[in-house]
């Protein structure tokens, strides 16, 4: 069959392409370090089971979860999450500012076919997460990473790319706890990033925000869309890491009620809307339990998973060997010696029942090869523990070569 | 904020801006011929309750649900829908023939990126389903409307349309109970529609039936998918008028591997996955239900409603008005004098507390002014019939201005 001339440049995900190799090996022993996943033994199950319990115990509210419902959204979610922004994040939104989309993942690809033109650059920083812009792969972007130190993205830097790349239409950043590295930004960064952001009043920021309510250390820090007063920030929101992913609702949120009622047309076209079922559910559910109780809860169990993989890397990796101590998320990143070639050894770390996402996926020029993106949401303390000696046998194993 | 070029060319479903129209009278005495809706009265209520609560009862099979899944849809949900369209359809499918997708309009939108270069002629049935293709408006395509006689598309004017646009890659058609006429084409027209495709190796046919279950008189007729012996046909299927749509669950068929492969590339930047809840959600119902005993009862329910509106018409609609029969599906079409513009009149008819679609929105080139499509599958039968009574009121009244 002869696919259109933009499939050349449409891939999968490196990522989902690691997935696909570990699940192919079909090894129960292994220990994943490498997913994204939330752990779903701390899903609301009990709480989503009697949200659910009050919906079919309503005919007219189950009536209208199994119903078509408006491209936008189910209004009273979008107020609840409206006033849940407002009062978490300061923002000062209304409802022309917002739309519902399924996972940050579309609000990625409207925010893209709303404002990138063919073939125009989007900047990213330098590791990210770099499969989210698959969505924008249509359009045929100039990607380009920007350096980043241990404060986020190098303003200096971005400086330097905005010049080289006039035709730059969009910045897509994770300030808070990044995938792959799990740094969070300090507000002067941000306040900084904006600050240049004013000189170059055709370029967008785009926010990905899906794991700003998982600090479990330090203080709140604004998001960048709270501090932005240009009106240059379009963030995105989601219940995925808070609540459960396979829900798929998140939300879009721009001061541009032009931009949210074009990417409710273009929403129209890619599937009228998203699932009715789920947005009724969290509605309820938002209605009848304390949502920022259950991920005050979440925090603590991954505070604890965190600091325990952090502690036994401390104890276990050989010198040469170092990561990041991230302040929340799901996520921490590490650096091999330089000669190192995560790709490569991911073989060896299958073998030794462990695995991990090599850093090459996160970069756009390919570099990084010496970096390892590592999770620990998805595995408890003692799995954690065991993961990170095996890893750590690999690492021995791979400087003894060396000498 | 500057959008892209393309969003020059996207726009909101027609259909969608009626409906706004509607709901801003806020008027609950008008009855609604205008919808789409299957009714929720009759999805499988009490079925999905008790699907849901073995969810709820198994924390592993609720994790499952709430956690992420494949982006070609889950497993054991896509082998039960294969089976059943080898069963029911006469389809020959595997697992590589198929991806789960949040309802036909996704799988239209998906589609066209895969096939679709930038501008390239998509022919379409006249009148038909126009606000699908909103799907394939960031590609600016040349939508062409053929000509349709009762048998459905007209084999004679496809192949004037195919000769006069060389660059035509998609055939958009609705061949079972189609939006908006009800008609369903006969095999014979399909087989010659199938042998004219053999001279157009290079066009695919994309084949959308959400209604092609809901036959309620008349014996089947295979759909194009299962009679194509080239692989042209990309068929569309789903659960949105058989169960319920704010479920979002659907799904592409292709006799290509590439093409669905490719499509789950696509879909991986769109949105990552469909909503997992309803996948599993679904999956569970038809393990413990009969589905197709449920589509009966419902074909008996729509039968009912549609022979109803026919009577009805056909004591109260003056002469000069003309509508089709159709034998499933939840629309008919009516036709008025040449001189009548339904679009028009809409506000009489809202005044008059009785809506439709006005004609015009399912014709590529505007034409239809004088048509309208009319839903029996949203209301009872008492509604039916005051509609219909409310419907001629505006006719005649229409009439006599004109004398």
């Amino acid at each position: 069959m002869q696919l259109a001339e933009r499939m050349k440049v449409i891939r999968g995900s490196v990522i989902r392409d690691v997935a696909v190799e570990i699940a192919n090996r079909d090894n129960p022993n292994l220990i994943k370090l490498s997913g994204g996943l939330p752990d779903e033994k701390f899903f609301p199950m009990k709480e989503l089971e009697e949200a659910a319990k009050k919906i079919f115990a309503d005919e007219a509210l189950f009536g209208e979860a199994l119903q078509y419902g408006l491209t936008k959204g189910d209004t009273e979610l979008i107020n609840l999450i409206i006033e849940r922004l407002n009062r978490n994040e300061g923002m000062n939104i209304t409802f022309d500012n917002i739309i519902i989309c399924t996972g940050c993942q579309q609000g990625i690809s409207m925010t893209c076919t709303a404002l990138l033109n063919d073939g125009q650059t989007i900047l990213i920083e330098k590791p990210s997460y770099l499969d989210g812009l698959n969505a924008a792969l249509p359009y045929s972007p100039n990607i380009v990473g920007v350096e980043t130190d241990e404060y986020g993205i190098r303003i200096d830097k971005l400086e330097e790319a905005l010049n080289e790349h006039p035709d730059t239409r969009l910045i897509y950043v994770i300030p808070n706890f990044q995938n792959p590295t799990g740094k969070a930004w300090p507000l002067e960064r941000r306040k900084e990033f904006l600050e240049l952001l004013k000189k170059y009043p055709q370029v967008n920021v785009l926010e990905d925000n899906p794991y700003g309510e998982i600090r479990f250390r330090g203080e709140h820090v604004p998001c960048l869309k709270a501090l932005d007063t240009t009106g240059q920030v379009v963030y995105l929101g989601s219940f995925s890491k808070i609540m459960a992913p396979g829900l798929r609702i998140a939300y879009i949120v721009s001061d541009s009620k032009e931009l949210i009622d074009r990417i409710e047309e273009i929403k129209e076209g890619l599937d009228l809307q998203c699932n009715q079922f789920s947005q009724v559910h969290v509605r309820e559910y938002m209605k009848m339990y304390d949502l920022d109780e259950h991920v005050k809860k979440l925090c603590g169990v991954y505070k604890e998973r965190c600091d325990a993989l952090i502690e036994m890397m401390e104890n276990e990796f050989p010198v040469g060997v170092t990561f990041t101590i991230p302040d929340g998320g799901l996520f921490l990143y590490v650096t091999c010696p330089e000669d190192f070639d995560t790709g490569k050894m991911l073989k060896d770390a299958l073998d030794a029942e462990v695995s991990y996402i090599p850093g090459a996926s996160f970069n756009a020029d390919g570099s990084g090869k010496n970096t390892m993106r590592l999770n620990f949401s998805a595995n408890d303390i003692p799995a954690l523990k065991e993961g990170i000696r095996r890893l750590a046998g690999v690492f021995k194993a791979e400087m003894a070569k060396r000498q």
